[in-house]
């Protein structure tokens, strides 16, 4: 588990990536073996190149991304958002386990309500198809 | 919002009210003018006679809950949760504002995977209605 100033420092990079949906440094904080428990599957999904990529997307989709109350426990982080996906409010919150190094190591990701749920997956899902489908 | 140890006094509270389903004990723990944020809807419900019956529902439709990460930050909580409804799997959590009695002023409750959601929601939404129809 991190320590507070890694966590502090995570979340100083954590939202200016967001806010500048900077998808390169995005990768970089992301542990090679990284998982993600989705809004839409129980089965959680790993490695840092997939993650990477839904991450990506969650990011690009969700219009008027912002994040608001923020709880830091150590190396755990739950830091809630809001935003709009299709006209469709939704409030989501990111629970992030970071590893001894700050990067992210374990991350879930929870979303109402489950129209904006379906909304943002009936986008995201082709695209995420599409990834899965190309060669390594 | 509530000081540290009124939230500290609500949790062991929260934590054995749920393991129990105490409902008697949970009408207690709601400001009168509560309002929760449920995974289904956008809109938020409100006042404590609504809430108290849903809340209700859901804790007593969850099998196996039980709580796992908590994260505190003066009275604003976040608390998440495992459980099954109907063999499915499911991760939530509580995000809790205390007002300064340490009562719950606003709960969010965000639940993935979308299945269990909507599993869960097909048990409570025909009770909840059935509730809605009775006379004050």
């Amino acid at each position: 588990m991190g320590s507070p100033e890694l966590a502090s420092a995570f979340l100083s990079d954590w939202h200016r990536i967001v806010a500048e949906q900077d998808l390169e440094a995005l990768r970089e904080i992301l542990a090679e073996d990284v998982s993600i428990g989705a809004p839409p599957y129980w089965q959680r999904l790993e490695g840092r190149k997939l993650v990477h990529h839904l991450l990506g997307l969650i990011i690009q989709t969700i219009e008027g991304f912002s994040y608001h109350r923020e709880w830091q426990q150590g190396g755990e982080l739950a830091l809630e958002f809001t935003g709009r996906v299709e006209g469709l409010d939704l409030q989501g919150i990111d629970l992030i386990s970071l590893d001894t190094e700050g990067s992210i190591a374990r991350l879930d990701v929870l979303i109402r309500p489950v129209n904006a749920v379906n909304a943002l997956m009936g986008i995201i899902t082709p695209q995420l198809a599409t990834f899965l489908a190309e060669p390594d």
